[in-house]
């Protein structure tokens, strides 16, 4: 069996390892997809993210889907030949967290491909993955490449939830890469009455508007794009933060309504905000974390095809080709989300 | 009649204006007490305060009570003698914003004492004051003191409705100014199961315990006061930030449960935190900005003796003292509130 | 100028009456469209609604759109042709509820065709009508059809802004009326993951497929039919109640998850209600009347094509026949919205 | 052992059983208190509560405290001789229910004393009793009788918790049994503004004035009691309604706010409600349904001395004289919570 280590900034290897054996209550999966997360390219390119070193070769890879190959005993909602969205979210469903609902803030989470334990939590870009069922909802009617945008749309949708009813309301997405795509997907969805994008690009712009967005704006090109939005103490009810920059965040500030929502997506570290403005507008910035039951939600939304991810899939790579699909969704002038084909 | 002018930093003159006379829907009010606030602090000692700079001499002051001196046509809820604690808040009652219930937020505010607008709002450190009508909240049973503090308790009786249900929560307050100290008082009131407040003087941390705070921590002391507090992801529900100091937020996150509720009342200009643990941890940063109904809840919360503030009253000048009762105001290791008596 | 006049049970007249004029800030509207709501109805099948009774002759209609004719001083939002939405929803904007920004409970409220005061709120149903400004929303590329549903599509849009986020939910709808209907058209567009449909006439159920609920149910056919839906303390997380049949909320209950929403929109009186079932699934029934801000919205979404009422619009009468429109808008076998033209 | 069993209508007995012995993860409780609760008179008196009828003998009671005598294998965080308060609440941890932190809706809850699943779910009025170590709740420095009130209390303050922020509130309670009675302690400890409470005898509303209403109406004597509260639409802005009686609702709607919060506590089977006033009105009707993390709470809170039950324990029985305590707690007139001794 093949997977996709990593030794270190820039080192990123296919290797084979042992094939695994599924026990009570797990499924044998072979993978079909596995799609290329930001945190991903933070492993490949720096050999960390943020405080998380790479201190031992970690498998990695958290966005995945695969058909079932094997089910151990005790598995009955699954069947051999089954395309299974595969959730990386491991909880132990018994600390005091998970006991509460909020399982993606498990004191003992699992999380797929992170060095923030050691020894580090191995990830799944892997020909063949143990899953516990509780990981895997079934995918009938998807492909596995969209199966595999089930984790980065439940997160959206976690952020979605937390934001709040969008219906009719006006909806700032700054920075397009997957993650402010989706939430350009989830908030049309929800009944949003505008949608404005700022990106960095003209390629994720040019997406934005294919999927959805109302008006777009190159913030490099000209960063006062979002000025005339600040009368009468500005337009928007809701940003979905997913630049993770600063200055993105302070030049929004001035075009959020009074009361209005920051969802905070984007993970940049150590952020200077104009609190004075954030505090006199009352603005609230919520964080959002992950996800737990919008794993199941984002699979379904999908199969009835309420939400299409589709479009945002801009590349598949073999196995073999594992570094340069790191390359591509690593660039912005091109891609959205590449992923890779394990079968 | 006398006011209390400044004429930029550290020139403030206690001098002579016209008497005014109130009009349809006005009441005259004979000013018995004024409380100084951190902004009148910062005009005094700065001529400005962040953005908003003295461009030309301004009367400060805007927590105050005194008598009504004399009723104008049409005012029927008052009468001369009553004892009344005036709002400083004077929204248009016409926009949208007031329109929809965020008088706060009003686009044509004209706040006591502001130099954000040009001619200034003039303040109401002043022995007689024009009033309107809604302006101004029968405070029978309370001295003029009490309810010379309707105000700042507006404020916090605002966040702590922005804060949401209190009852069994642990909360903790950072900085024990008098907006700190009103916090505990109001979480103490609103069946909070613990309180812990933080400030660098000894003086202020006795009065917080004076006042219900369950345990104090002197962070000029000890920086790492708050790490006790961060097994198992953190112990309080709700922090009220009543500092205005980015190191204070910062030390504060990791004793944040993930999902609690950040209620951002001190006012520092830009602030540099730590978004990924505040991302990561699902934080609701919360910002909360003057009030508006609030101000009738404040009398009648004193009123009833359910709140009660006299403790925080620490200090009383004659108006001729004006100047040494700035002073004393902005010196934490003694005072709380200052106050100055006008008749 | 003629206009549609009830006299009573079953005594509607066609009637002419002297032509108004606009005054300061008013607008004068040709009318173009006018559609039938259940009051209506209700004045005219039985001369009263509830507790409210005609004690004299009283124009009918609320739900209307027109061209502007004629601006008075003092309107520049508005010019001579343009169509406008006509918001039936006259609040004081002064009183205690307008200024929190409830203006639907306003104290002095004046609604369109009202008999609860003495001399009784006349209707809109005639050919030309002077309008506050603040009640006119241009309708700019929608038709006379189109903007004469934004009156029950805001009444929808409050109850879904009441109901929270819709994103992912499983939302059921009893009652297939116009504002069930409705409910479904704004469910969908919010995300809903599941709408099913309950009514008892074919015509209608057909409808509510048409429009997108995903499965339908005749009740009168089948007064068990979502017994299915309360294996495991049930699978809705919303109920939009159109019907004001409490027997369609004592079926409904056990099909409700724990902690699920019921928004109460139809109106029936008095109802038997399984309190023991609601307060041990900790229910939320909440009531929902009229609309504030929703009727901008509901006018800015036709615009963008996101909510098409259209096919809800089944019958379109002229003036002269006025009754046999409102025998029509009765006839649930047939009809969904009946609307009258003025033009 | 002896414990207290119902065999029927009025059948209630003292008998002997074996003694049970601590597994792992479990506690023997040798029994200080057992507090009567409402549904332990229903059983006492009719042999039943509503749909859940005495098939065979059931052991009844689950307010419950009393010292750990034996700790099983495992258990580290009680001694012998602690008191500890008992959760009646057994849920499975596991179900989708618990697993979203809903455990109060536990799809396998073996919650003591309850005929609704057969066998029946044995109850807790036993010298003896095994409990799992989940269910125990230190109770240092609390009394035996008020360690008892963790249940009720707890009850309340889940209730309290779903209302929302009551500081500042207007409270209205109607009924003021054991519940309401906590309703109006909790209500004062989170800052209501005001309490109004009704009931039919003077003995529970002299109990009321006691613990804390600011005024009380006995609506036996005057069934219109509430109507001078009805002014401008009404002036509570929540109702804790724990008398389970249709027509406290009905007289108490016109007295609430629109947009106001109704906690349904009283169970009463169905209840006809005036819905066409509680749509109009908005009103919120929640039902609330026992506790789960609320029970660790409301320990903590009595043992700060936050919330002070002991004004409500009116009387303690021996063991043998179960049938006399029975009857007592059944007394509206003399009692409000009667306890038994089982030391």
């Amino acid at each position: 069996m093949k997977a996709i280590v990593s030794h270190g900034a820039k080192d990123l290897r296919v290797e084979s390892q042992a094939a695994p054996t599924a026990g009570d209550g797990e499924v044998l999966i072979k993978l079909d997809t596995g799609g290329i997360c930001g945190s991903d390219l933070h492993y490949y390119n720096h050999g960390r993210i943020g405080a998380f070193e790479l201190k031992e070769p970690m498998i990695l890879g958290h966005e995945i889907a695969g058909h079932v190959a094997e089910c151990g005993p005790g598995v009955e909602e699954l069947k051999v030949g089954d395309l299974g969205a595969v959730s990386p979210s491991r909880p132990c469903y018994t600390c005091a967290f998970c006991q509460s609902g909020q399982q993606n803030h498990c004191l003992n989470m699992r999380f797929y491909g992170s060095a923030m334990l050691f020894p580090h939590v191995q990830g799944a870009f892997r020909e063949l993955l143990v899953a516990d069922r509780r990981q895997c909802v079934r995918a009938d009617g998807l492909s596995g490449a969209e199966a595999a945008c089930a984790e980065p749309l439940a997160v959206v949708l976690h952020a979605a939830k937390r934001a709040g009813d969008l219906m009719g309301k006006r909806v700032l997405v700054t920075g397009c890469g997957p993650i402010g795509m989706l939430s350009i997907l989830v908030a049309r969805a929800a009944g949003a009455a505008e949608i404005v994008a700022t990106d960095v690009t003209p390629f994720t712009l040019s997406k934005a508007t294919e999927i959805g967005a109302d008006t777009i704006h190159n913030v490099a090109e000209d960063a006062d794009a979002l000025a005339p939005y600040s009368d009468n103490k500005g337009r928007f009810d809701v940003l979905f933060e997913c630049s993770g920059v600063a200055a993105a965040v302070a030049s929004a500030i001035p075009a959020l309504k009074p009361g209005s929502i920051l969802m905070q997506l984007g993970i940049g570290g150590d952020m200077t905000l104009p609190m004075q403005a954030i505090t006199a507008k009352e603005i609230e910035l919520r964080g959002s974390f992950r996800f737990h039951e919008e794993f199941q939600t984002a699979v379904e939304m999908m199969q009835s095809g309420r939400l299409n991810v589709s479009p945002l899939i801009t590349h598949r790579f073999d196995l073999e080709d594992a570094v340069a699909a790191f390359n591509m969704a690593a660039d912005r002038t091109q891609s959205i989300k590449a992923q890779i084909a394990f079968n």
